[in-house]
């Protein structure tokens, strides 16, 4: 394993200080660009940067002195020079990549910091499976910081995960060189209700003098929000309208508006700024969640910056937001989210300031991309096989594991059936009358099957229930090792012959995605890394990720997000159904119900 | 020694979450304030502030929910409730109080937090006297954050201190409880050399994450002013026009604004915000040294804040930059400078922010000052005897240790005479012709003599030189043990015999500042500890020191802050010409020159 040894501010500062002072050439200079300060919210005109042992020596109207024979000049032409973008809360996982592969993907699109929770893994693999994540992050080009897993299991009593992180995991974590503080702390119930393991959570953070993130996933901003603040998390990501990034910054957290693949919380939320006229100081961009097709068609951080742009925010704020505002929440603004001396030389270049066209990516003081192409290493952590074959299904299945009995004599029987619905999150919590032929209750009309099979403990145990709203027709199956948060394996489909296969299949390739159709395989993206990532280019993944998605559609569903949909019907913690591998969890209530209604 | 234990937010996380979801009653309810938020930076009308274990456990519209039997309850009556004001930098010793005695004067202006640098003890006791401000200011009601002194001697080779400080005392400093980073790194040449000791000093304090202190005094924005910016340092209060405070910010420090007894710093700078609209986050309030006097009569912070607001600020920017600014530039905040959510409950009433009357101070959780009146002790270190025995002149000295011996046969010399210039802090190397008697230079006309009596090794070393401005008349002498930086003792007097006189009665208290004329005591401050603070209270130090400067009046001297200039004569850091232990010193070129200058 080779961790990347960047040279700290102090290690290099007789560096820097001879560069700045004239007595030593500098490795890089930028000349002749537009300095977008985000400290004092300027564009200023003709400036230089030179550059030496990776960071900014300084920022002058003319570096030709700092220029020796060995010196790289880029020549800015009068272009921006703008810090790389930071990218405030993110899984990696949610790109199917690992981090590395992950990076190269998002370097072309400026994104030179990342603050990643691998809070996916840690349900696969616990705080080990955090580590390999943590190391090989810090082995790229560019910063990703490391959030330590706050909630896994995501709702513990509800389901059964690979592993369980505890308040010990992360005083642990605390001290390792790329931990920047707490993930997502989800568990808002229990954080207003003083959980001690929770609060042990946050005490050891708090503890390292680190940053605890946020989850407030509900609109009540009574008493149970003045509890979920008053325990610690210093930002949220969760807010969807006005009223809760407005309320989040008066509380003294940092409002993070997300832009993912498939949230949408900045145009809802940046009015605070635009119209209600906040201190921009609080708010900050993130993605949360970026599969590799958005990776690869549309950006990262420079689709959100853009997109707060189109909304109505000042380019400048908008940048602030996605760099020094980042910097600061996580106590890194001496090392990371402006261009001024002493910090990381993390650069973009770019023409114009609202489009924000993504030419020269500099990071560390190397150019690392260029008008979209990557151009530099990001090295692969060496996997262990206990990364690599983490699909435990105990045994081969049969399409009799995925049989539900029907209460003897009963004709027909009342279900309780999982809700999909268009581009939601939250399900609802239906009930269908569904027949009974020979002893076996069968989905029919819009109710297909959906098995959740125990893949971590290879136990043979399958769960089965009903949902509805996905559209498919005639026998198909599809199957997941993506399933939120536990990552056991999701199986939807039609017909439990397909759904065996399905199931087998990803035992017997390590994990990802696969749908078949009258016992043909239509797609197959394989995630071999926890059942979850890909260490193949961003590009084959998106490409894969594609036919998956035109496989659910030939199957017949016509769903938007479909996919994402399928991946989060095990997430016990937002209503109103799901599924675990203990059964069907009403999320309104945290309690178990059945899925056939007991006979009247 | 006891050093107030105060209960860290996780110590408390689950009482203040009881608090905030109605579970048990809070400690105080301020009831019916404007909610001042420098967050969002808006006034918020109608909010009731509910406090448990000296921290904020909510923000609320209505938290009659959380009075109990046992509540004391704080009618805001429509008031508005602003967060305790912060110094973002400033000196305990200026004031000539211990920590204790400062704190119990400021906290009726509202001041709740500071960020002191004891530099001035530390070149009389080293690391062991700072340790001892450290403690005591530990002790107090209030925040009172350390910076650990840098410099001392201010300038090496050019003096001889008490004490020197070292990097391996700075890293040794970093590891106690109350230090917040590195004290104002003064030795500004140092660093844009690269002078490894600064250097070291600057690494040890960054490695341990903490927040270097600037002190660049120079208007050189050129590349010794970028080559300082490289070397670490993170904020400035030495600016003091707007390009000054432009630069700073737009080069990634904080612009600290200072406003002290003697400083004006505040309105040439502030108009960076009010006039080029600059980003304000970056800006910070300070008072860096204010006299007891200012403290009794004018105010602190309050002061600070007052004279922005005048000088055409925003007053909720103003408040920002006495608040959330500061606590963010030092990373504290989730700790202190906002009202919110598990920040400690500093918190002032006033009924009016331009003009900022401090009606109730709460600190803590608890009322410490209501219009005007300190209600809280403010606990006394036990200052230890070799703190309060510090003037060791070795001899008692006579009217012979003040002779200027002239060159043999000449009836008049051409003297190097410390010019001292009206209101300002840089003096004027001058000329003068000087007639000598039997041999001995006279100072006549506006020249009075000057001595530094060495005071910290008892080598009864005294060195002379003239001085000009002071427009002292009859024989008279001044003396003080308040003499930057180094604080050995300064005598100013027109006659050798007063000059004794006031020397040894400093000898004899322990330290202060006295003047005699015509062989009579006028006026005596006895600072026993370290020779330069006083733990009596401000009201009685502020009387003695006004007595002193009527004295000085009386003696003929109408210079404004006569004493002031008088303390700062062996600052061998600020041009044009000093005096030393070591002898007479050209701060332009940091060389020494001769107090007579060689016959031709």
């Amino acid at each position: 394993m080779t961790h990347a040894s960047f040279p700290s501010w102090p290690d290099s500062a007789a560096e820097l200080i001879a560069v700045a002072t004239h007595r030593r050439p500098a490795d890089m200079v930028i000349k002749g660009g537009k300095w977008v300060n985000v400290h004092s919210r300027e564009v200023l005109d003709g400036y230089d940067i030179a550059i030496v042992a990776g960071r900014i020596a300084c920022v002058v109207p003319d570096a030709s002195a700092q220029i020796g024979p060995e010196t790289q000049v880029i020549e800015a032409g009068g272009r921006y020079m703008i810090p790389g973008l930071c990218d405030g809360h993110m899984h990696i996982e949610s790109g199917m990549l690992t981090p590395a592969e992950f990076a190269r993907a998002v370097i072309p699109h400026g994104t030179t910091s990342m603050f990643t929770d691998p809070h996916e893994i840690a349900n696969v693999l616990g705080l080990e499976g955090v580590r390999m994540m943590h190391d090989e992050a810090l082995m790229q080009p560019v910063n990703i910081f490391t959030q330590m897993p706050s909630c896994a299991p995501s709702a513990p009593g509800m389901e059964t995960t690979g592993f369980e992180i505890t308040a010990e995991d992360v005083a642990e974590a605390m001290t390792w060189p790329g931990i920047i503080g707490l993930g997502e702390m989800m568990n808002f119930p229990g954080v207003s209700n003083a959980d001690p393991k929770m609060l042990a959570e946050i005490a050891a953070t708090q503890r390292a003098g680190k940053i605890v993130g946020g989850h407030y996933a509900s609109p009540d901003l009574g008493p149970a929000f003045a509890g979920y603040v008053a325990g610690g998390p210093a930002d949220d990501h969760e807010g969807t309208c006005e009223a809760d990034a407005v309320a989040r910054v008066r509380q003294g957290m940092r409002a993070m508006l997300r832009l993912g693949s498939a949230w949408y919380d900045v145009e809802s939320q940046i009015t605070a700024i635009t119209e209600k006229g906040l201190d921009p100081r609080s708010f900050i961009l993130c993605t949360d969640d970026c599969h590799s097709g958005t990776l690869v068609n549309e950006g990262h951080m420079n689709r959100v910056v853009r997109h707060a742009i189109a909304c109505g925010c000042d380019p400048l704020i908008a940048l602030q937001m996605a760099t020094i505002n980042t910097a600061t929440h996580f106590g890194l603004e001496r090392e990371i989210g402006s261009l001024t001396p002493g910090r990381r030389a993390d650069v973009i270049l770019t023409s114009d300031l609202a489009t924000l066209p993504i030419e020269v990516v500099i990071a560390r003081g190397k150019v690392v991309a260029q008008n979209g192409t990557c151009l530099v290493d990001c090295p692969h952590y060496d996997w262990p096989v206990q990364a690599r074959q983490t699909v435990h299904m105990g045994k081969t299945l049969t399409a009799g594991d995925f049989v539900i009995d029907a209460p003897r004599g009963a004709n027909a029987v009342t279900a309780n059936v999982i809700g999909v619905v268009e581009n939601q999150a939250p399900t609802k919590a239906l009930k269908f009358e569904l027949p009974v032929t020979e002893g076996r209750v069968q989905a029919t009309g819009e109710v297909a099957q959906i098995a959740l099979v125990e893949r971590h403990r290879a136990t043979g145990h399958v769960t089965n229930a009903f949902v509805s709203g996905f559209g498919y027709e005639g026998p198909m199956a599809m199957a997941s090792t993506v399933a939120h948060d536990s990552h056991h394996m999701i199986v939807v489909g039609t017909d439990a012959d397909n759904m065996a296969l399905a199931a087998n299949r990803l035992g017997e390739v390590g994990g990802g995605i696969v749908i078949y159709r009258d016992g043909q395989e239509l797609a197959l993206v394989e995630l071999p890394i926890a059942g979850l990532m890909s260490d193949s280019p961003a590009a084959e993944v998106a490409a894969k990720a594609d036919a998956m998605m035109q496989a659910m559609r030939t199957c017949g569903c016509t769903l938007n997000n479909a996919y994402m949909q399928h991946s989060l019907l095990a997430l016990v913690v937002i209503p109103e159904l799901r599924i675990s591998d203990l059964g069907l969890v009403d999320v309104r209530t945290f309690e178990f119900i059945p899925v056939i209604e007991p006979l009247a």
